[in-house]
């Protein structure tokens, strides 16, 4: 995805049809609980990972695709917690503030983890914006946090963080939430994961075949 | 893991303690038969992915952290396949030229996928220099013909290309070689595989805690 080549193009189709085949091993009878869209961001997942578990992980509440599409076509910002999940993101306008010293100068003086003080400084993009996360189940709950207490409200929330600790109940959390999200289950996530599921939405948006 | 904050360094120690856990259960007894220093990568990796199963499919081939560490305090180069590895890379010197217009445009005139192209713009810096692949197959069997060929001879590769098209085999092909080098058995791998392995011997290189 993203091939310009025959043979990018070749391994591109190769692998999709071998992606499908196992998606449907892991989702039997539930492959039709999920829109054609749906079923295109979990391809790109299991595509982006290998791991074909990811089938039965990645949930969609409050109309994710729709809401996304819907952002990127208005030209909303995205929010990425990390560098790695914004170098990946095929989009113009994608905001990481985490290496910013003043991030870590707060981060130190709030004593709290460095993506918490980033999520806060860009919290004005956030809201209304498109947050995607992929590592840091800190950065997820504060967005939750700011929701909440502050009405902060993005369009749309990519929710990947990975690890034992913190993530799969932030990420549960979310999904209590109103805001249209697409996350996974349980601890596992990670940069491919978030990135691959809004580069989904994007190429959505572009009329490419998700 | 690049935790600055009392509450960043809590949530990663009590990671770290779960992720021992978590891969001692999936190696039984076969705990033994790596070194400390392997352990740490092996931990890294299920950390970054949250993914036990990766305690046994992490490879090390021809003493690659050794290799790794002289390369890193002889300031080698890093070339990394694709810009979300090098946006993880905890180094100074990291290249990636897959987005680079004359990649592209020698993509397409030889029908080379851009991975390849890109592997090819580096190959004087791959001599000598440390290669991370995190996604693509091919800037990973590229390598490998390069060194066959033309006798091309990177201190340490990291392969950890993703997918069910020609990853596993290309993985395969590289432990064949006399190269130092740490690669995952089977379609998986990933950005997050990669760069934890080469951030974990930067890390040792640094007498940090790996």
């Amino acid at each position: 995805m993203g091939a310009v080549t025959k043979d990018g193009k070749e391994i591109a189709d190769r692998s999709r049809e071998i992606v499908k085949t196992k998606i449907s091993e892991v989702l039997g009878k539930n492959v039709v609980l999920y829109s054609k869209d749906e079923m295109g961001i979990i391809e790109r997942v299991v595509h982006a990972t290998a791991d074909p578990e990811y089938s039965k992980l990645v949930n969609f509440d409050n109309k994710p695709i729709e809401h996304g599409l819907k952002a990127i076509n208005d030209e909303s910002p995205i929010i990425a917690d990390i560098s790695m999940v914004k170098a990946g993101i095929r989009y113009e306008d994608v905001l990481c503030t985490i290496s910013e010293k003043k991030v870590f100068e707060v981060a130190k003086k709030e004593q709290v983890t460095r993506a918490v003080a980033s999520i806060r400084a860009s919290k004005e993009l956030i809201d209304g914006g498109i947050v995607v996360i992929g590592n840091a189940p800190t950065a997820l709950l504060e967005v939750i946090r700011l929701n909440k207490k502050e009405g902060i409200t993005p369009k749309l929330v990519i929710g990947a963080p990975v690890g034992f600790v913190k993530a799969a109940e932030s990420k549960e959390l979310l999904r209590t939430t109103k805001i249209p999200s697409i996350s996974t289950i349980g601890p596992k996530g990670g940069t491919p994961v978030a990135v691959s599921a809004i580069n989904g939405i994007i190429a959505l948006s572009k009329n490419e075949r998700i």
